[in-house]
């Protein structure tokens, strides 16, 4: 059961509250964000939840069979938006575009790239700055030197900055200088990065593990959510099957039955999903029609010269075709409502 | 290297290049299909193909480095159209709704679905008669006799059928009666199987084993077309992956993917792909803009009353809108060229 | 429900127990092997099976809520015992070692190896002659002339056969020649084979599909069981997963899943399981130890000449020392009870 | 190439070396564990490592083309044996049994364990006082409280203390109560996590990612290793694939497979590895003949009420047999040499 709380309810209803909840044998917890306060009930008793929803001070409350609870869609019914200040937000009917190099290289590459999305309308800029690396020999990043010349030439331009985070210990010293905290999917279940991220106040992107459940990640979710951060973004990035063909087996399934379990918002990573350039256009424009909230794409000037994942970067011209067919194909989504 | 020969060549032409071949130590096959001759030629040594090519008989020829040759389109650059009869063809341009119930289960139901389907513009009707199930004790399908209602009520309605083919000895008894032969997931690579097919003069539909990589299915497919019969069109309809949300992992990588590789037609089964009646029309439009040629659904008056498969078959109104929605997003797919 | 009738059961008892179930609303399919005669009662009524076991007639009555019923360890507590003629048998306790090339090459080659493995001691030699290729332009087998010397070989030296049927025409010209029909991976739920090999009166061995389940294996066993065929043996041969670091992955966790499921005997492929030489006698020594009935290895004079897997075939001497450590280690688990 | 260098090289000696590594186009790394000092050397030209090797200053230098270095077999062809202090080593021809519950549940439960384990001759008690837990709402461990306690129950029995790290701030507060630092599947790719345990002086267990090929497993011992720790110890526990008849898929061929690959020792975890407790002792037997220096194992005096894990935890009389087998086929295993 989720209980959402009014913001000026009193300490004697709460205690009311939490009176009828005992009485049903049903333990709770508090879960306050920035956005609301919840209580969030775990019992096995069978009990006519208007006994406590018609209790005064509470705003909202819904039975939850899910055992995740406050990233049901059993609860919260419309679909959440997470607004990521500049006016943009994500999910809630808009769709966004993020593009950027896989690696920040330097501040010159910020600069130009920065200005390429700003004047195809694209306002949220990716870029890694700390790398993870299956190899300890091989590139692991520019650091939070590079993040911050990466938020200035995104401010100057008016994007916004989303980037990995792999420790609790990153989140101070990357706090100024970013939007929103990506989980990458190698930490999708690092729990302890995620409870810290539970008491953060910006948007978290995370990504499915690449062997992750659809259960999972929404558990992962939950764990955010419970330790008090309700901006949520999930995203689909490719999961690991049999098949080689692809770097990652680009799951689209995930999107409409994600949207359906969860008022979250969806992202699509078609860069990492797929791991080759051809296929980046194809999947994004089906993500789409999957119901996708937006994509997360990677762009490169020169694709053969990155610093990592080349392959699965699309050049300038690459990208402003598909800008431009994304924005086609969500006209046509929404047309049919 | 793929030999295609003129109808018209002469024994002497042939002999010609048969020499010209062993000179250069190529072993070489000749595959004679309803639409065409062929010389798969193998051979290790680096060879100006200019030299076979610019002898007189031939009608086109490349290098192919794939190890499935004939189905490659480094051979043939420009997309195959499979012509069903009645004036319809797969692939080259065109998109194909074929849709029809899991099982076959009486005269009346053929009936009502073909006039369905007519009445939507939908000219290809699917329908198994001999069912692949996992226990012996589960319903195997109508049979033969099942076959040939199925037909003429479809015929009467100007309406073709597709339904699977499960052993070459029912080959036979099938072939009066169907237009497309289908191949199940459980016998993408039942040589037998596929060696029959090759024989046989109607268009052969292969279904993507459910662990099968895309090469495998292009194998399969080489074998059908090396075996005699080039009407081929290819079929995604899931993976088997750990995430259990789903019942298949519909792969719709695999469709960019496979234009690419092949010029063959690609259609998708979003009711196999998924088994979750929800998933089918986000799914169907999803693949479209990967690229598909088409799809195959599943659909059923009352699916909770289907022999098999209820769970993932759409009524007749969510089929109406589904129709109706993947043709505008074909026609947007058109536009973007 | 599983009812085994006595074999000099009248038409009488027949009749009682057959309305007894009707009453009780089971449907019923009898089942003849030649071991024995059977009756798979199928229903959802709760009813107390003494009701029909204490009629006259009946040998042996069990419930089985397992959804494969004649294979299932719910009804035979005693593990089946397959005799192969020469007074050999898989199972019952025994550890069966076969052994052979992967392919049959020709007739001095199976005469060599047929000597080999009578001087060690081992009675049962594996060879394809019909080989499913994923590409038809592979080598595909010496075919059913090769299988006639490959028999007279092998008998000459008290060696017995086992090879692969890929299709159902091909059993009857198969038969003189085979002690063992093998079902490969690929046929793995080709359920016209099953059904044809259920009529067959000799020893079927069937191998798991390389992306089946432990209850897809289950139930193809119970396609040739209630075909009439209850001389089965089951075979892990190494399943499709992500890690590419081997051919396949052999799941050695299926065979104690499986003795404790199924009463048919279970043996072990680590050739095809690993891909990879230096594995296979680790593996099949973890074999024993899992509970294996028995194991099937590939070896040959020369692998690195070998028409097909000579990557992980076992050289001569390699096999010596793995058929002497085999014996050790089963003389060990033996003791162990 | 892996240079190791003497202890007491002189600066000139690493001059010299330096230059000359310098002239041949190689980039280098020092690297000082507790045990030694090495330079990790990577370049593309092909150069005789002689020309290196007879510098003065060497203790030992291999030329490794695994990308991998330090961990590589292709360096150190001895076993490496990492040891716990007790006397007790892991690896190095000896086999290790860990035991004891999955979650530590309070002081009287770890004293009657380490006395249980004592008496049989099992030195090291595994139990998780941080549980990784995919829903933030299920039992999250007792803590570093509860290590305390862990510590000195078995201190005072001359048990070793394994048991899970979840980030890097866990490691100072743990380091006084730890002999065997865990890092759990979840965190098998955690590259902050590995590279803070290459600054620590104990021993490390790594549990391979449930989805993580063996090359990443042994990427992320290289972390390890090239972060100055190279007391590591690699454990297989189990990979996820599409079977779902167990918990996980044990991959008992990744034990071979590994001790060819690299001179790290290799464990088994049989409880997580397959989830179900009638699987746990033929998979422990198994690991062994597969090659395995040891096993970890989850054991509960009354598994039906352990906090987590029961379905594969063994009771007292289990894990006695267990024991008594896995010595038996120890001894087996050493006599083949």
């Amino acid at each position: 059961m989720v209980i959402q709380l009014k913001q000026d309810i009193s300490e004697q209803q709460c205690a009311a509250i939490a009176n009828e909840l005992e009485r049903a044998g049903y333990a709770f917890r508090e879960v306050i964000t920035g956005d609301g306060r919840y209580w969030v009930a775990i019992g096995s008793a069978e009990i006519d939840i208007r006994a406590v929803g018609n209790l005064s001070g509470i705003s909202d409350i819904h039975r939850v069979t899910d055992s995740y609870k406050l990233v049901s869609g059993m609860w919260k019914l419309t679909p959440s938006s997470v607004p990521l200040g500049n006016g943009i937000s994500i999910g809630g009917g808009n769709f966004t575009i993020m593009a950027g190099p896989c690696s920040i290289e330097n501040e010159e590459q910020v600069s130009e790239v920065a200005k390429f999305l700003k004047s195809n309308g694209v306002f949220v800029m990716r870029g890694g700055v700390f790398k993870p690396r299956s190899s300890p020999y091989s590139f692991r990043g520019v650091g939070i030197d590079g993040l911050r010349y990466f938020h200035s030439q995104c401010k100057a331009n008016g994007v916004l900055v989303v980037s990995e985070v792999m420790e609790p210990e990153q989140i101070e010293a990357m706090y100024p200088y970013i939007d929103i905290f990506q989980v990458g999917t190698r930490n999708s279940q690092n729990f302890s990065l995620l409870d810290a991220l539970g008491r953060v106040d910006k948007p978290v992107m995370i990504k499915r593990g690449f062997s992750g459940t659809i259960d999972e990640l929404l558990y992962s979710a939950e764990y955010i959510f419970s330790g008090g951060n309700e901006k949520i973004i999930l995203c689909e990035r490719g999961i690991r099957t049999f098949e080689k063909a692809y770097r990652n087996t680009l799951d689209l399934n995930a999107v409409p039955l994600l949207k359906q379990k969860t008022h979250l918002p969806v992202v699509v990573d078609p860069s990492h999903g797929t791991g080759i350039r051809t296929l980046v256009e194809p999947m994004s424009l089906a993500a789409v029609m999957a119901g996708a909230d937006g994509v997360i794409v990677e762009i490169h000037r020169e694709p053969e010269k990155a610093y990592s994942d080349g392959m699965q970067s699309l050049c300038y011209s690459e990208a402003e075709q598909l800008f431009s067919r994304l924005r086609q194909t969500v006209e046509l989504r929404s047309k049919m409502g």
